[in-house]
């Protein structure tokens, strides 16, 4: 038997490789696929259901982060998740793997960072575990809730829709961004209280390859307009594309929309919202128009943890 | 400043340490410090949510432990812990660290085992998150429900109650029994049905640690009956008091129900229930009552994770 090495697969492949052996019972309206697991709730509700694991070495290095940061940035990977399908947080459990000799002064800070950014969504750390591992390591999940009428999908993209993101993009590793960002719940709220949203997610492994997810999971295909590109200062059109960890939104509205979104966005979000493309027929893919007019195919090339 | 390293406060008191970073807002019934956190539900419900990580090296062994036990532990681990709170499983979400270089084989039979023990309780693997990890990894956070009227807490006992346990105790790794134990959920909602069960835990660091983590939440104190203990075969009393990983429940029960209670299970549960102590005041400490009659101090010896 020939045996497949995880690094052939991807983190994707694998996912869907792994959730194959998965049998999914009654009350769940998404499983395995989104940025959340969405169950049945009280009558008006869903609830949201997610969590990241952040391993030493690999999110983060205990070496460079503070370890307020990686307190703050476990929860907030989290909380951008329930973001994505414009839900509300309201509950976490935080699984520690803590190495043998680490200073208890150390997962103090870790935990107050932690909490200082379940202060800014209103999120209860309700309880865990703590267990000994070789690496410091993380598991934040994080309960929430968002009405069904306001539960946005990544698989609900239409031909039309007008392409969208919060805040800009790229760097977000070398500026150290990706430790300190603010999830976009509260903006992907105040949106979907306004506005008809179809589609959403949140950029984690960058624009090109979470492009690829949404359109996949929408059966579309998308024009990214590389101009429209709202890039981070000091990052590339490059960095944008493939490098990830922006936790910034990813969404789309109808286009009878569109104007007033960006209008009201301009005045109300101070992260911005940019229209950066459009959503089209599936056989059309999903192309990056360069700025001279060139159509060219955006590859998968996301970040890519394996 | 001098530097506190873990290994000197222990799991518990690091918990304890680590809690006190934490505030928790409305809607949380119990936070940190039972099986189970307990927060706001429908009208009859509660919701329990709980968390177990699992470290290769640490909670099992990839060179001795099959890939099928390993997932099937994973997910009865935190299954065990809504157990103990007298709630039924629900939802699972599974974050995944896995090596350089795993073969996809092995992972898909940790999940093969992981199904296996959800059909036994009617839990949905919903989501997760798959990163690479030093050393296998595995966190299991489960979402289950139990009735308001039913909830039961590990700080409940009262004086005058008799503790009880289901099954048998001790050798529980030597003999592999932590890699394919059942959760008691079945039996303790069974239980619950019948009987009003006053405070209860499972028993994940042997009896005699977790006895002082149920005699403390309660203010109260115990005295156990050595030669009562049912000790797992080929394992000693040691073992039942100090090994841990036996995942059955510790609870205790109004003195009055207790003969019915016991009468009951007898013809009923397989597993067995126990009488092995009764709870006393507080300042009566735990106590052993040897066989010859002679009461010693229960000290706290179960398993301690740094």
């Amino acid at each position: 038997m020939t045996r497949m090495k995880i690094e052939s697969l991807g983190e994707f492949g694998l996912i869907q490789r792994l959730a194959k052996r998965l049998k999914v019972g009654p009350g769940v309206i998404r499983g395995v696929g989104d940025d959340c697991a969405v169950v049945e709730g009280p009558p008006m509700w869903y609830h949201l259901l997610t969590c990241d694991l952040l391993v030493d070495g690999v999110h983060f290095r205990v070496d460079r982060a503070k370890p307020e940061q990686i307190g703050w940035k476990a929860l907030a990977c989290s909380v951008s998740d329930i973001a994505a399908m414009g839900g509300l947080p309201q509950f976490a459990l935080v699984a520690l793997g803590v190495p043998r000799g680490c200073a208890v002064e150390r997962l103090e800070k870790v935990y107050a960072g932690m909490q200082r950014m379940a202060d800014t969504c209103g999120v209860s750390v309700v309880g865990g575990d703590t267990v000994l591992a070789p690496r410091l390591t993380l598991d934040v999940a994080v309960i929430g809730r968002v009405e069904r009428t306001r539960l946005v999908l990544r698989s609900s993209a239409r031909e039309g829709d007008h392409l969208m993101v919060t805040g800009s993009l790229g760097g977000a590793v070398t500026s150290g961004r990706h430790l300190t960002f603010t999830p976009r719940w509260a903006e992907a709220r105040a949106l979907g209280d306004r506005f008809p949203l179809h589609a959403m997610m949140d950029l984690s492994d960058g624009l090109a390859g979470d492009l690829r997810h949404l359109t996949a999971a929408s059966r579309v295909g998308a024009v990214v307009q590389e101009a429209a590109i709202p890039v981070a200062r000091h990052a590339t059109v490059k960095a944008a594309l493939t490098e990830g960890e922006d936790f910034e939104l990813l969404f789309t509205a109808p286009a009878s929309v569109s104007p007033a979104l960006l209008e009201w966005a301009a005045g109300a979000l101070r992260c911005g919202v940019t229209k950066i493309g459009e959503i089209v027929p599936a056989k059309q893919g999903v192309t990056l128009r360069r700025p001279d007019g060139q159509g060219i195919p955006l590859v998968l090339s996301g970040y890519r943890h394996f």
